[in-house]
């Protein structure tokens, strides 16, 4: 691995200090800000967020915010998803689409009230293509970036680390459910959510200097909980089939193709722009789709698309992958032609070591 | 420095193999993208280039095309400056803004046709705001990412360098024009531009596959001429000024503020979104600016805005800055408030390391 060069285009985040505190390795950039990627090693960190309870800087989920009476006709035309039963309190996963279907984001969207939205972003300036179709409608909206950096508490002790920080009854939150909760006079939205399969919260920390205090009290509160910094696990997000946007789909693919056609509400989501493109999907369904992938024999980082072969043709590429210690196998996410998309079908993927033998899961290792 | 985590998210280019091959020890990631920032060291790489020639893989200055009856007008929406006069085998340097008159980016646009541009990005997802607007106005035009990938050839024996592989023809091009030239029989767009001050050329190399052929018949030619792989120089382009979207400058300033005022032609330039908003700031010119500041003492990695006082008070922030061997002082960008911009003002900079005694300079290190 290289070296990464600082810059002031490569944001910090209100919680840099405690993360490099922590003794952070290394780092991606996602949304032109800092993420950390590794502290002790990955395979360190995948076992103790495991077990434990990790406090992980999110502050790259950069929220766009739509505010004004036009914001839930804006909110309807980026996703397929129909958003009319939707109430405040609830955080919706919305695939976002261009005209022609293609993915532009795949964000949590958060209802505050109907002219008010959050949509809490994964890694593409998602802000300009929402700027420029406001623009373009004349909408009343205002759309902008709020200084909002979400703080995720992951890990089957999140309840009791949470509850020590915001009160007993942050515990009672369903799943992708929000609610407002106090920390040190700030109100702050506490989602039930986060980027891994062990439970836990994100913080959406509205006030860029109250994260260091956040940050500390949690540390200071779960002391005996074995609290550490983490970070999205790059075995952990593979096994439970989380998408990375960027990795394993882009602008090329659709929901369908990506396994999000049940977001696809094609028939009532009126607005979306990319519906009628959609609707042609999903009629026929998709011919490639995003699937599990058992890898055998080493392979090394999967820092490209390996393609993958069946019968000495292209059927696909694996775009994510990791050996998992738990299961003992490599781990794998890959787009797939429906051909050779069936559970059990055996695959070649071309990695940069060689080839090797893999096979096509019923389903995640969850 | 922390390490750079791989994955497909930070694509790699097509010229990836030849910047391995040549020993790069850090990146930095721009749209998207792996982009080189040292070789051997920055102060090494500096010498060299202003010394010998150097083959850049800049493939991150993605191209955002535009094609089709409506591709001029909106192109001419995207920026303030007059596009009127504009011809095929131009290159123009263009802010572009939003409604409001905020830097989106700094492009170089390339005119092919009436119907045909490219805008050659720096780091932002243009390219949305672009297909949003495209959408909202319902314009005859597709939109898209092609597959270009620059790779400048920058040094004072740039000239001699192209010549051997492009033919002489090559160095007949004047700055900021280009021409079609072949390269093993693919027709490629070659200018005269780049981002340093030492001269030389952008190949908008436009397949591939054809990537390391054309880096390594670079390197063949180049021998005796000393090249060596090489990249934007954050010493160097500190010292002529050349600005940095998304360090120098961002969503929240105008062009005026960037000192590009030159470039907007808020009574011409017809159909600009931020048109209206910027022939307001034209008429009172803006409150504050980029400016060229020497720092004195030892600093650290510009990371971050270091604040800028005077008289306690806040002035302005530094968001570049580098040592300058040839200059021996600490060459840096800020953008400071009309109260204190003047040559010679005397200010403070707080540096992590400490404050610092900073002054305003006439023009920059040229």
């Amino acid at each position: 691995m290289a070296l990464i060069s600082p810059s002031r285009r490569l944001r910090r985040t209100p919680f840099s200090e405690g993360v490099e505190r922590a003794g952070v390795s290394a780092y991606t950039i996602y949304n032109h800000m800092l993420l950390p990627t590794v502290f002790e090693s990955v395979e360190a960190d995948y076992r103790h967020l495991k077990d434990h309870v990790q406090v992980w800087d999110v502050a790259v989920e950069r929220q766009v915010e739509l505010r004004g009476p036009d914001a839930a006709r804006l909110m309807q035309m980026l996703t397929p998803r129909d958003l009319r039963g939707m109430l405040p309190g609830q955080c919706y996963y919305v695939p976002i689409v261009d005209e022609t279907g293609g993915m532009l984001n795949d964000p949590v969207a958060l209802k505050l009230t109907e002219d008010h939205w959050w949509i809490s972003i994964a890694d593409s300036d998602l802000l300009f293509w929402v700027k420029g179709l406001a623009y373009g409608y004349r909408l009343d909206v205002m759309v902008d970036e709020p200084d909002v950096s979400p703080l995720a508490v992951q890990g089957p002790k999140a309840d009791q680390l949470m509850a020590r920080v915001f009160g007993e009854d942050v515990t009672k939150l369903r799943f992708f459910r929000y609610g407002w909760f106090d920390f040190e006079g700030h109100s702050m939205i506490v989602a039930r959510s986060g980027y891994s399969k062990q439970g836990g919260f994100e913080i959406y920390m509205n006030d860029w200097d109250t994260g260091m205090p956040l940050w500390d009290a949690l540390f200071k509160a779960g002391e005996d909980l074995n609290v550490r910094a983490g970070c999205p696990n790059g075995i952990e997000r593979v096994e439970g089939g989380l998408l990375s946007y960027g990795n394993d789909m882009n602008r090329d693919n659709t929901p369908h193709e990506c396994g999000l056609g049940r977001f696809c509400s094609t028939q009532t989501a009126i607005g979306c722009v990319g519906r009628d493109a959609l609707l042609r999907v999903a009629k026929e369904g998709p011919a490639k789709q995003v699937r599990p992938i058992a890898i055998e024999g080493e392979i090394g980082r999967c820092d490209r698309a390996w393609p993958i072969y069946a019968g000495g043709k292209l059927r696909g590429h694996v775009t994510s992958a990791a050996y998992s210690p738990d299961f003992e196998t490599n781990v794998a996410i890959g787009m797939v032609r429906m051909t050779h998309w069936d559970a059990g079908t055996v695959l070649e993927v071309e990695t940069p070591d060689g080839m090797r033998k893999a096979t096509v899961q019923d389903e995640f290792w969850i």
